[in-house]
């Protein structure tokens, strides 16, 4: 459990048009990575099919149940390496319903399914939001957990997780350049030479003490521009891997120790998890206080 | 309400040995933003007093109640200028204990006080900590509240704030360079051109849909050396205004409208209020789940 590990994001250029390509594409990014040493490797959002659909039926052909193709070539992988996979797809599930997921998948097969409960913009024409946490799966490396893109702006989501026991979060991650309906870029490089994806990240290894791997994707996409900012981030929020040269594509690399999430102490006294104050937090569901003390 | 302000932030050098040039160097740097046009000035945590104590005895001398010099100060300018002034404080309380405190200060007098509830390190020997969550002062110009230093660890706390109806978050910090008890530097740079603070407080910012006017205090203490890292981020979390040359003293300025912090649509069909999924996160209270789904 306390062995340290190579974390792989591979941040990739998806097509829509040619899911066939893209799940291609994907699973050959998972080998060669495997094949360069990385334990831990993560793919970005549903990146068995690519995002920009143009219609229901168009995500429903590209959807796969646990047990398709994509999902059987990742644990096919992850067991031949001793590894572990986690990205997302494009899930059909049981009862027909469409979700955007993610798969943690182990040399044991597939040992966790996370359906992304914030669902951003368009992604309410085709996907049903999940209604549950994502698991918290227990690998040789050490307990990994997800959450998918928009996800990431929910600090009271990702702190849960972390108070679940996740040692590493993996955010596979699909973050346009532009909001919809909006003139202008979303807020990539004001003042940050960064795209403040990055902070986000950062700022959530920070303060829950968790190794974050975050795996966007790059290129376009039917008139989308993605941002491409992968990043591997310590407990600390070190960026120990940063984004492909202009952000495009590539594969990155980190070594990491997923033990070390579990001090979550600072200095001499103090503690992320134990100074918490819930008591006092709780008290904020009254409104409107214009006086304190 | 809807007022365009400016908001400054005047990071300064404070010394513990000397709380009486603390405090009018303080009160002047509030003074001269007034007067260069400042609508909503911060200022440092413990800006009456310094923060590196020898013990209980020297914070107890330099502490002060509401209606202390400092805060009758800060009162008078605040009226003078028909402004907002916001600063840490120690206090002393009624009941003889020690406050690391926050007031925001209005024309009227002082509107709300706050005593940090999240205590770093030493604060434990010689402050209390608060039970009570920040005030949210309605003002002339918008809605403003305040978190201090160690506080923005917590998003659950932050997060809470905005809930609450802040629009405009003030966080006096004193940000020390080093980890208590560690021989190395805090994250300030690995991967960051920019101290770790930034990327909190840009976040906090982004996540909430709310400006965040964070006053950090420059130069060395009684061997601690400070950050330095003030800076005025947008709702968008851009940033608005940077720290100083070389996260030295200075006092920064940005325009602000604090009405835009109302709007937390976000593209064409997501709320970043309205799209949490707080009846989700509440299931997170059961640990150690290892199977999702």
């Amino acid at each position: 459990m306390t062995a340290p590990c190579t974390v792989a994001c591979a941040q990739l250029a998806l097509d829509v048009a040619d899911p066939a390509a893209t799940r291609e594409r994907t699973c050959t990014a998972i080998a060669d990575a495997f094949h360069s040493g990385a334990n831990i490797i993560v793919v970005p959002e549903l990146a068995n099919s690519g995002y920009a659909f143009h219609d229901l039926h168009e995500a429903r052909r590209a959807a796969e149940d646990t047990d398709g193709p994509t999902l059987r070539t990742w644990a096919q992988l992850a067991h031949d390496f001793s590894g572990v996979v986690i990205g997302g797809f494009a899930e059909q599930a049981d009862d027909e319903a469409l979700h955007n997921s993610v798969a943690i998948v182990t040399e044991d097969g597939v040992a966790g399914i996370y359906r992304k409960i914030h669902l951003w913009d368009r992604e309410n024409d085709w996907f049903h939001p999940g209604s549950a946490m994502p698991p918290v799966v227990a690998t040789r490396f050490g307990a990994v957990s997800t959450a998918v893109c928009y996800d990431v702006y929910f600090p009271e989501f990702t702190r849960a997780i972390a108070l679940s026991g996740a040692e590493l979060l993996a955010v596979p991650t699909n973050a346009p350049r532009r909001v919809p309906g909006s003139t202008t870029a979303t807020p990539a490089s004001g003042g940050f030479p960064t795209p403040i994806q990055l902070a986000i990240y950062a700022t959530m290894a920070h303060q829950n003490g968790i190794y974050v791997a975050a795996c966007d994707r790059a290129g376009e996409e039917r008139g989308i521009e993605w941002i491409g900012a992968s990043g591997v981030f310590s407990p600390d929020g070190w960026m120990l891997a940063t984004p492909p040269a202009g952000y495009g594509t590539g594969t990155l690399f980190a070594q990491c120790r997923l033990a070390d999430s579990r001090n979550k102490q600072r200095g001499n006294r103090n503690d992320l998890f134990a100074d918490r104050r819930p008591e006092v937090y709780d008290h904020t569901t009254t409104k409107g206080t214009t006086h304190g003390r």
